[in-house]
């Protein structure tokens, strides 16, 4: 056995809090194998990698022959989890549900062993659905209003004066007494959902069975660099993108990120993880050169070695020196000369002025390598002209 | 069939506010007998007349062949409801629901006629025990935390710093369902209770069924003029008070309270009340004899006019001019003379001397007829002495 100080440390390079340390240690040192709550809602999922960094840290735990109980919030789904929302969510139908945990067990598979011994598949519905009102309403009696309240999001929501519904409100409760009625030892979740799964030591603890431990772990911030990955910003590394998406999505993020997505989604060595924050802070081919080893580090985790070699030559021959790719869609225009807007407008057509107007403000527009900063600016069309908007958006301007 | 305009201004002398008035006649002149809901929980009950004001309604309705449908909150009750509760009040058992309720009913039948035709009597764990969680959470989903907030008494344990159980928030969801699951045309309650019926008429109108009507009234204040008429403050008259109680209980109030108690709970007439209103106000014997048509009035509802007048002779004859009775009990004291003081003690030897000095300086205490205001001023005991300490005890302190 695996001196249980070593487990938690391993485990700790991607925590925050640990509440029950102690109680880790003592169940790790018992040698029985641990029932770790992994509590889903059944909404349609798409896991990205700040969800498998919880992922991994069960998947460590189930190496070492401790069992991920992968619970199916299939009731609660009903009820709809708050949790992040501004607004309240619609009701799925059963059908939808029943989809959605096949796609979800379908996606977590990608990062936990899937074998029985170390994997149990439950469903709250299984205590819920018999459970009588009276019962429920007695669960209710264990939990008092303001401790409800005390849950930032729903703070926030009555100090924007917006809606909670009641079934929304006593949703903590519900998540709460899974993990008794599960008999959880341990769960591993993002820092949103610390609230809740306190909740479940308090039940655990008024219904006499040890509390679970709960270990969070932080939050790490989107493609963008903006707080939150979410499905309408398109800001994350889905753990079903194509090795060429993640390899290509990787080499998006900012500089400032490299060391933070090395150190949550790598397991490269933590003074690797230095050195290429370092590289990052100096910009220019340095830090491109940090994320190819990055992307390249992420998509061998997912992908394989071979896998990632592959997609890192084939980020290099389409984006050569200067990022500028070897082949790109050629226009006619068949004019002396154009401003940098009308050019905007021939190969972009879908987007509005003031879309291409804003492109340009955000420095993200270039004629022949050259930062555009005004989109009248006129540009000659004698020769080739090659026009970049966007990141990752060429276009030779050929004149007819 | 009698005007419905005319069954809802007899309603009127008793009632506060009527919310849904044209729904009211509209199903009166249907024809068609009305489901009146009569919710209660099943706490030990001791109703009394303020209690018998909504009771003495819908036994008018019952005579018109309207239905009271009586409902045992018992699933409500093992849930509590906080109505006018700083504190959470405990859970009772099964038996003890059962034992409540049958002494509920033995008291609601000293108003409403029994007949099945216009009692029905349910419960509420018939729909709730069956009724799955998912369904219950549904039924929360149609309610905000901000709807049940807008309680004034959750809004008082909140700026208290009071606690609210989660199972109190819930308490009207519940209530409020009972009146979409028992079918009911019409409520009459306390106007403590208007909140938890409306949203009743929010869980109808919901689930797509008509809306009940609810008829609020008035509480009225205590024998001793506090607001709430309470088991702790023992100042009410109970429906299961003997007749000479009741007498009794009824010629204590003060004068003030005449009038208002002998509209809301006699059948005298409007200009009869008038008049004994104005009695009260001139005080001395007008109220006293005002008081005495009052507590003849109420005697006469529950008992008859016989035993009212039973109860009047008795009364007259034990309370004689100057309130002081004909017998009294006799004590022997042998000294000379004795402090106010000295002699309470021994006609009241179960009270303490500050609860004795306290009698002293709520001018209760008399010799002779005269006020005492000092507990210890020497009263000679050369012949007898008559002696009253609070309202109706007399000792004749005789020298032995």
């Amino acid at each position: 056995m695996i001196e249980p100080r070593l487990v938690v440390e391993r485990l700790r390079r991607t925590t925050d809090t640990v509440i029950g340390e102690a109680d880790l240690l003592e169940r790790l040192a018992s040698g029985r194998p641990l029932r770790i709550k992994y509590g889903v809602d059944c909404t349609a999922p798409d896991l990205h990698l700040g969800h498998a960094v919880n992922l991994w840290l069960m998947r460590q735990l189930q190496d070492l022959g401790h069992q991920v109980v992968f619970l199916l919030g299939d009731l609660t789904t009903r009820v709809g989890d708050p949790t992040g929302r501004t607004e309240t969510r619609p009701v799925l139908t059963p059908a939808q549900i029943e989809e959605n945990a096949r796609s979800f067990l379908d996606q977590v598979s990608i990062v936990l062993r899937t074998d029985l011994e170390v994997l149990e598949v439950r469903r709250n519905s299984e205590w819920y659905d018999g459970m009588p009102v009276a019962e429920l309403l007695g669960l209710f009696g264990q939990v008092t209003h303001a401790q409800l309240m005390a849950r930032d999001m729903f703070r926030e929501r009555v100090a924007a004066g917006r809606e909670i519904a009641v079934h929304e409100l006593v949703y903590p409760v519900l998540q709460g007494y899974d993990s008794f009625a599960m008999r959880s030892d341990l769960t591993i979740v993002g820092s949103d959902q610390l609230f809740n799964e306190q909740l479940g030591r308090h039940f655990q603890q008024r219904l006499g069975a040890p509390p679970q431990v709960v270990v969070t772990t932080t939050i790490t911030p989107g493609l963008d660099g903006r707080a939150k990955q979410s499905k309408s910003l398109n800001n994350y590394v889905a753990l079903t993108d194509t090795p060429r998406d993640k390899f290509g999505k990787l080499m998006s993020i900012p500089d400032s990120l490299v060391e933070t997505y090395a150190h949550v989604y790598t397991e490269l060595p933590l003074d690797t993880v230095a050195a290429l924050g370092s590289a990052a802070a100096v910009g220019g081919p340095p830090a491109r050169d940090a994320k190819l080893q990055l992307a390249a580090a992420v998509v061998t985790r997912y992908h394989g070695a071979g896998t990632a070699r592959t997609e890192l030559e084939a980020f290099n021959r389409t984006f050569s020196d200067g990022q500028q790719p070897a082949e790109m869609p050629e226009v006619s225009v068949a004019r002396q000369a154009a401003t940098v807007l009308e050019l905007l407008r021939i190969v972009r057509p879908d987007d509005s002025r003031s879309e291409l107007r804003r492109l340009v403000r955000q420095g993200a527009v270039a004629v022949d390598g050259q930062r555009v900063d005004d989109p009248d600016q006129v540009v000659a069309l004698a020769a080739d002209v090659l026009l970049r908007s966007g990141r990752r958006t060429w276009h030779r301007i050929r004149p007819a």
